[in-house]
């Protein structure tokens, strides 16, 4: 079998799976099986089950890093064997495949590509919902829809399908409904979305929303300033990789130290 | 280096060394430099140290979909440094790399290519072992058999090596003692393989065995018919992934909430 | 974009980001989107944070089983925003990239490429800071060099740039104050540096430091001799996958029968 060499085509693959089943290794194989010239990256398989805040954020993080025309597929599907719909995306940004249910909101969100209240679409995105059955894995199982719909679907898009062939197009997806970050009276309420393995706490609060000598409340504490960089056993608020406002400690975790948890608020005014 | 492309051998590992020690990179190093044109996919790397039949299950689970020309490592061996030996099998569903004591016994007896009873091989499969020395990486470890031999063995398969030159060829394999499920009186006594990730309880009864009407006696509890999906909150017993019978509850651990252990036994009758 | 197939080059990855959140992924995105024909092989994201001896160890037990052209990324960095140096390494075994502290001199002192006492350059290794900010990732930000210095440094290099353009040449890179075990008066002074999954314990002694017929003292307890392979329930001591002394048992973690810990003594001495 020669052929010429094609650029691969990159896939994302974002779940709740684990690493101790071989359920993600069954899904790259039914990708391999139908497209061999891929590349498929883990982004991470420790969603907490049925996580889907969780996961939605973890691809909002890393999907500018990917080429333009890498492939997202996402499965938290706490609606798996109900009628929630099974979508697949293609955007400026990167086509994304997985269940209807917010997944993939604040990306479309944040390119402008979706109004985040209704879902409904604006731009430059096509979605389909992957109702042509002669793309799925074949009998369909009610229970894992990532190996017999959304690997295929990505496969196929790999292969070069047009995603119109996938199903039949939609003019909104599902919206997350996360709170955003609020300003109200000159102070910004935001809260924690994420603590990572270093107990960094990443907050929803843009860089942008600061205001110019900002002093931040969380957990009884206040914070004055944006650090630069952390800062050796101490709690400072840093923007963090992603631009969001972070709650940090150098070798330290800050999550311990404040007993932080997902959830919390996160407040900054300017500093007085 | 130019050269034309070739659609990329894949090579799955399913291995106990879990993802802390560099065991799993060092098995993919040795590989890659072998043979280049690979696509490497972890099957599992958390198999419980020494747990040969779960292994075995992660590996029944996965094979099928994968190509058909797709070599799986598995390096799960309580034996290395004993005289147990080391095996290749060529088959029409995969080859299969790794310690003769019963990890590819059910795909075989499954593809009815082996006698379950005694690892008689039956039909088109081909077993070597592993003695030929040059295919090896030299000097060979008494402990790390999965860089020395396995990886090594893979990697010739992946670089067009005839399985017969690796070594001298066996008429049967180690077969894996498993306990399958009984059918005595109209009733099917089996037992759970499996927990994964979400607290699901797989058991190995295929759905084959079910009666028309069938009810579950499981922990002192009893499911009365195989559900479509996975019902909120409530433990059912429905038709899993891979085609067996599982005990599983949406959004919730069913293996939390009847307190379930690998080797419990399932009970399937007709329903009065 | 079609093209010739070259071989692609190896790049691993070893960090402390754990598998939980999308880091890992973000460096690989950046590395695929410079660069797609790379083969990228996580070596462990499971090295305790901050623990830059740890990774020094794991590096140093894989290197040698990839290609001499692999490119070893290593991001554990508690420096990370400080001053520290971000350098890229070119050797006959390997390049590597990474922060500038001691992640890779034990690498470098047993190739002797480097003085291990004082860090410098002895040989055929060439070292330069990664100083040229036209092959970073913009904007830089403080907490997360290896998404915006270390993996595209990797990309460059994969593509073929001279490591020369990436930077200003050091003579000397920072040595990892590791204590190397010490021989006095016939006796072998060593330390368990590593306890693996199933909970061998492996020291830094090497088989070339053992007398002819060893006992081995540790935790109070003494083995005698050396053994071939792992002894069913029973503690020994065996020559590990890498060269050094090894305490293990079959089927049983030997750290925990002896409630060892990384950090413990190990003495050798000729069994009288």
């Amino acid at each position: 079998m020669l052929g010429y060499a094609v650029t691969p085509r990159v896939i994302t693959l974002t779940t709740d799976f684990g690493i101790v089943d071989a359920y993600v290794a069954v899904m790259k194989g039914v990708i391999i099986t139908l497209e061999s010239n891929t590349h498929i990256v883990d982004l991470s398989h420790e969603v907490r089950p049925q996580d889907v805040a969780g996961a939605a954020f973890l691809i909002q993080s890393a999907y500018r890093y990917f080429p333009k025309d890498a492939i997202h597929v996402a499965v938290v599907d706490p609606g798996v064997g109900t009628p929630r719909k099974a979508i697949a995306i293609q955007s400026p940004v990167g086509c994304f495949v997985g269940p209807d249910n917010g997944l993939f909101s604040p990306v479309l969100a944040e390119q402008q590509l979706v109004n985040p209240e209704d879902g409904r679409l604006r731009g430059k995105a096509v979605v389909v919902e992957l109702t042509e059955q002669s793309y799925w894995l074949q009998p369909v199982s009610h229970t894992f829809h990532g190996r017999d719909i959304f690997a295929p679907a990505a496969a196929h898009l790999a292969r070069g399908v047009e995603i119109g062939q996938l199903g039949r197009t939609l003019q909104k997806i599902h919206p997350l409904n996360l709170q955003p970050p609020v300003s109200r009276g000159g102070i910004v309420y935001g809260t924690i979305i994420h603590l990572d393995r270093f107990g960094n706490a990443i907050s929803n609060i843009p860089e942008s929303m600061l205001p110019p000598s900002p002093a931040l409340d969380i957990a009884g504490r206040t914070l004055h300033g944006i650090s630069e960089s952390y800062q050796e056993g101490q709690v400072v608020a840093i923007v963090g990789s992603v631009g969001l406002i972070e709650i940090a400690a150098r070798n330290a975790s800050a999550a311990d130290i404040l007993g932080l948890r997902e959830g919390d608020r996160l407040t900054v005014r300017e500093d007085t």
